[in-house]
Formats: structure tokens, sequence, C-alpha cells
């Protein structure tokens, strides 16, 4: 294992009515800024249930609405004039993953001199940030109890993370009740991310980490298992917690815990949603099983394998958990790939299966965009990824293999 | 899922070195006491390396020294003691469960007016509490992340447990290398000490939270595959490393979530080990086995065939996790019972392996006891657990099998 830091200092409330816990959080404060998205919270009820908390309170709210998916640094220029203007001294975001990041966003610029777009390029200029509340309404991101935050600039074609310990919300409400009305494409594209950033930590050259490896296919199972009953039955109650509670552990710190993590799907797929209107969650579910394909050797081949008995369950009966690794010895290098392939077509019918679209061609983007991504990815970072480090040309193939 | 709040606020540094982080939280106090046990972290170097880096700080130190196993109330006011006669600002536990339940009743029992001892009669009286950080050397209790503290009271034949947020550790130092030197029949309790708290929370009646069922199912499998190791190679690393932090992530709270845990099993073992000197580990492997086997009824069978099919592998090739209900559902009752009573044998067998004792009668304890014991927990608390409540004959016959 690596050494590492683990820290999850953000309060979660889980369950039904768990919006009551406003009030132990937010007592010491007069005024706050609620942030959210295009208005779904108003017709599901859940702003009706929040204001009525923050009225009994006699805060003073303010608003800032409209924050797109793949939220615009506007929106967070906006945010900050607005807490500016207003002694701001708490942020509450009610929504789902780009809710709470420009809210992040928001957070950090508060205090930053110049135009925040800038600390997307230095995140260390990140100093000190407004304290955040969280009332998720979307499983997906896991942004609720983690530091990071991803903005886009669509005036510079860019779209670019940050992440800071300062920015981890105080608290975040997780009320299973308030994504039923979700739409079967949010759900399923939410379940993407999910599974995405599971992919990201549990392929990782760590291979030391029996603990951890075992505790990420706990969730990855708990997704695969969930997701469909929750896009049949949107009202099923234990899908929406289980969904609703595995995007929280998915990426609050504990399952990278002494792994060097990969991210070169994630990277892969904001260059994607820089230049087109693409859902995070489709184009990570398009992204990861050519990914996977284009990663695979002989010499990664245990990671795959215990990818596909364990999640999967591909060929259990001939494996058993105290000598996974000697049984693994025994098979040929065509066996390997054989088992691996079959998880990763499996992972790819998954994503099919939730709705998803399965191809950059089925979203009518043009394929002379993977030489661009691949270009403008490069000219940022010189490389992407850990598992395997991928080149200008690696990358360009994985995007064409996207357009197959 | 029941309602839940979740609060990990502790900090955890996890790896070979990482005693030196005591810089980053101790530099803002200039007097702390230091708790140990007998020495061992004077012959294993630990004490040396910890006074090395606080020497470096220029900070006061004092210290407590001689805190036992099942910690008695009588170290805590002589910790107590020291803290006002110098004040003490903050509290460095170095050591196992013990060292740190002392550390916990110390810091609390500071800013108590009265005797400590009435904290543990009602823990509602703690409002304020000593910073307290951890330098952990023995992989069992989980205390370095969580607010319990279970301390003795030889006088009075009791043993008690409190717990309050204010007692989380601000910090927990997670060296692997500092359990090489564990002796093997502290490897062995330890493991039982960590696989006693996942059953404790795994055997509930919430049967509809896979992902936290599943997530435990991993820490379980992680101290049955490297607790072996770890005696058989005591300077295995990955051994030490997986055992280390499963200990914690054990007993962190995390996989409580939602859910209504037991701790019958505990509540026995504390009455044992209040009455006679048994390492809390030993008493724990020797009774869950018998628990789990009283406990054993037709309606709560699928929660022990979850435990036998997805912990030991029995029958494994005839489940699959997305239909795992409707396959249980087709078998009789024997067969249920009977791939249950199989794990719970393993689950035996298992303690047995590591060299533990597998009987009080073993342990030279009078038999006489069972009554005594079952009557002393009664007297205190009218029944003990929740997965099935026991009542004190339900309890004498469990502590009458364990000298079987």
């Amino acid at each position: 294992m690596e050494n590492f830091h683990l820290s999850m200092p953000t309060n979660i409330y889980f369950g039904h009515g768990m919006v009551k816990k406003l009030t132990k959080h937010l007592n010491q404060y007069k005024r706050i800024l609620l942030v959210a998205g295009g208005g779904s919270i108003k017709k599901n009820g859940v702003y009706e249930q929040v204001r009525a908390v923050l009225d009994s309170m006699q805060i003073k709210v303010f608003e800032l609405w409209g924050v797109q998916p793949n939220p615009d640094i506007e929106s967070v220029r906006e945010g900050i004039k607005i807490c500016k203007d207003n002694d701001i001294e708490f942020i509450l975001a009610v929504g789902g993953g780009s809710v709470i990041d420009a809210s992040k966003a928001i957070a950090a610029g508060f205090y930053f001199k110049d135009d925040p777009w800038l600390l997307f390029y230095d995140e260390t200029k990140v100093k000190k940030a407004l304290p955040i509340g969280v009332i998720l309404t979307l499983p997906a991101t896991g942004s609720e109890t983690n530091g990071n935050a991803v903005v886009s600039n669509r005036e510079k074609q860019e779209k670019l993370s940050i992440h800071s310990d300062l920015l981890k919300p105080v608290f975040a409400i997780l009320d299973p009740y308030y994504t039923f009305s979700l739409p079967q494409s949010q759900t399923a594209a939410g379940s993407a991310d999910i599974l995405a950033h599971l992919f990201e930590q549990y392929f990782s050259k760590n291979l030391d980490n029996y603990l951890i490896d075992r505790m990420t296919e706990a969730v990855m199972k708990t997704v695969i298992k969930y997701a469909p009953i929750a896009i049949k039955e949107p009202e099923n109650l234990a899908a929406r917690e289980q969904l609703m509670y595995a995007s929280t552990l998915a990426l609050n710190g504990l399952l990278s815990s002494g792994k060097v993590t990969d991210w070169a799907t994630h990277a892969l797929e904001h260059e994607v949603s820089a230049t087109h209107d693409v859902t995070h969650g489709v184009g990570l579910a398009i992204l990861f099983p050519r990914w996977m394909k284009y990663c695979y050797s002989d010499d990664k081949a245990i990671k795959y394998v215990e990818y596909a008995v364990n999640v999967w369950e591909i060929k259990k009966e001939d494996f058993n958990f105290i000598d996974f690794n000697q049984v693994f010895e025994k098979l040929s290098k065509e066996e390997r790939k054989s088992i691996a392939f079959e998880a990763i077509e499996k992972t790819a019918q998954f994503f099919k299966s939730l709705g998803l679209p399965d191809s950059f061609r089925s979203l009518n983007i043009d394929p002379s965009y993977s030489k661009i991504w691949a270009s403008n990815l490069i000219k940022r970072d010189k490389s992407a990824g850990n598992f395997k480090v991928l080149y200008e040309e690696d990358i360009k193939q994985i995007y064409e293999s996207c357009f197959e």
C-alpha cells in the first residue's frame, strides 16, 4: 500500500426527512446563498421543504438559480457577486454534482482576489473558502462529501477540476425520496458515473490492497444490482437508497486509500464535454469499456481477472478468496484474456441495458474530434492515467474506438 | 435502511514513517500528556520515535504509564490528576485499545467535576473533552477513530462503555511497522476482536442494506485471509497493513450505516472480563460461535446464508449476486440450516486455528459463573441485543454453552 492521509469530515445525514437537520448546522448563520439548477427542485417539492426549514429559522436566503449540467464559470462569477454584495456566510447547494461543484467554486472564489477561473489553473491558490452544505438530489458525482469541483469554461472550451480539503462540505443531507422523480436518463447516467469513479480507483498498479479492492467491488455490485431496478421502478425505495449511498461512498476518499488511482478516463471525458454538450456519465459509459480494452496487457491481467471473477462472477467456481492468486497463476495467457474481455463486454452491455448511448457516433459527434480532443488534453497534461500511462497517440486511438 | 447520522472526523495517516505527521497537529500545543501501557513501545522503538518528534517541537511532555489491558478507572483518575496539575492541553495515546480508551476517559474526566466513573453510568454527562490523538500499536478495537471508550472498575467488578462524538480522536497514525513485534497471541485476539465488531453490525434485523453488508463481508474476508499470515510471518508487511486498516474500518461508524446493530456478545463478554482477567478478543472468540448458534431461527436464516455464501464461499456456485434471495427462497429449511451451521463451524475453527482458546473451561473459569454473569448483566440492562433480544435465561444458556 502507498502511504496516505484520509480525511472525511462531512457529516452525513441519510434518510427520509433529514432536511430538518439543517437547523443543527445553520443556526449560527444569518445570511446564506442557496444554489440550485434548472427548477426540478420546485417541481418535486424539495425546494419548498428546504425553504420551510430556513424560513422557520429566520435566515435571510439569497438564491442563485440556473446552474447548468457541466456548470459554467459564468454561474460561479454570478454567485460570487451575490455573496460579496450580501455578506453571505454559508452556501447551501440543493441539487446534483453541478450545483455542488459550482457552489464549491463560489465558496473558494469568494476569498480570491482575481477571476475564479484562475483557481482552476492552480488549485493551490485556494487558501480559504466559505462553508458549504449539501442537499443531494442526484446520486452520481460523490461531490457531496469530497473536496473536488469540476467547472467548465465554455468561452475557452475548457473543463477543469480542482481539489481542496477546504471545499469539503460541512454536511450532506441524503434523502433517497428526493430522487424518486429523477428521469431514467439521469438515473442511468448517474449510475455510470458512480461505476466510473470506482473503476478509476480500482484499476490501479497497487495490487496489495485486498481490503479496499473488495470494498470497491461491493459498491460496484450494488450499482449493477440496483440501477436497473431504480430505472424500472423509480419509486423503489431500496434501490434509491442503495444508489444514493453508493454514489457517496464511491468518491469520499475511502476507496483511494493506499492507492495510486488512474483518472485517465475522466480526463478524456472532460475534453469531450468541453466541446460538446454531453452528459458526464454518458461520456464515461462510452469511454470506459474502450479504455479497459486498450489498457489490457498480460502484466495487468490479474486486475481484470479480479474484476471479472469478483464483480461479474465469471468462473467464480474456479477461484477462492484465500488462494485467488495461485489459481490465477495456473491460467494460460489466453484464458486470462478471455475472462478479462468477457468482463469488459459485460460492462459495455450493462451500460447499454441502462439505455445509455454506446458510441460518440450515436451522439452525432464528428469523428475528427478524436484528434482535437487528444491534442487539447496533451496541451495541458503531458499524459493521462497511471494504470497505463497514455500519450497523445494512445488517447486518440481510444477516442477513435468510441466512434466504432 | 434506518435513518442515520455518520461522522468520521478523525484524520487517518497510514503508512511507514507517518509519526512525523505529529508536527502538523501538535504545533499549537505546549503541554501534552502521553499515555502508554506496560512498556512494549520502549522495546520496539516506537516510544523513541514519538519522543524524538515531540522533543524536536519543544513540547513539554508528561507521561502516564502502566495502563493495563481492560483499563481500570484507577489509571483514568491518575491521568486526570496529571492533566489538572499540569494544565495539559492535549492527550496523545500511544498503544492499543486500552491505552486509547483510558485516554478518552481522561479527556472527558478532565472537565467533569465529579469522579470519572460516574460518566460510565451516564454518558450524557460528557459535555466537553480534551482533544486526543492516537498512535496505534495494536489493531483490534477500532477505538482510534471512534468515540467509544470501555473501562473497568475492578473494585466494583464492573466493565462499562461510553460513547461521545467529543471523544473521537483528532488524528490516528497507523504505521503497520509498529505491529511487527506483536506476539502471536495479541495478533490472534486482535483479529478476533475485529471480526466480532463486524459480526455485531452484520447480524442485524435490517436486511435491506446490500451495500454495507457486502462491504462488511469484504472486511471479514480480509481478516480471515491475512490474520493467519500475520501470525505465521509477523513481519509480513501486506498482512500487517491489511489487518491494521481492517481494524479501523471495522468500527469507525461506516459499517453501522442504516442499521440497528446488535452488541449482545460484547455485553456478554464485558461481564466475563469484569470478573476474570480474560483478553477481550479471546472472550469474544469463545462467545460468538455460540451466540450465532443460539440465535439461529428459520426467520433469521437469510442472514446466516449470506454470511456462509459470501464470506466462507459455501455453495457459492449455486448463488449469484443479482438473484441471491430468489435462490435462497428455493432452499428447504434443512438446507438453509445446514449451510448456516457449516459457516458457524468454520468461524469456530478459524478462531481455533489462530491458537485461541475455545471454551471458558480451558481458561479455568468455574461454570457457576454463567449464572452470576447473566444475573449481573440483567441487573444493569433488561436485555441484550437486537438481532434476537436475549433475556436472562437466554444469556445464561449461551454462557453455559461456552463451557462445553
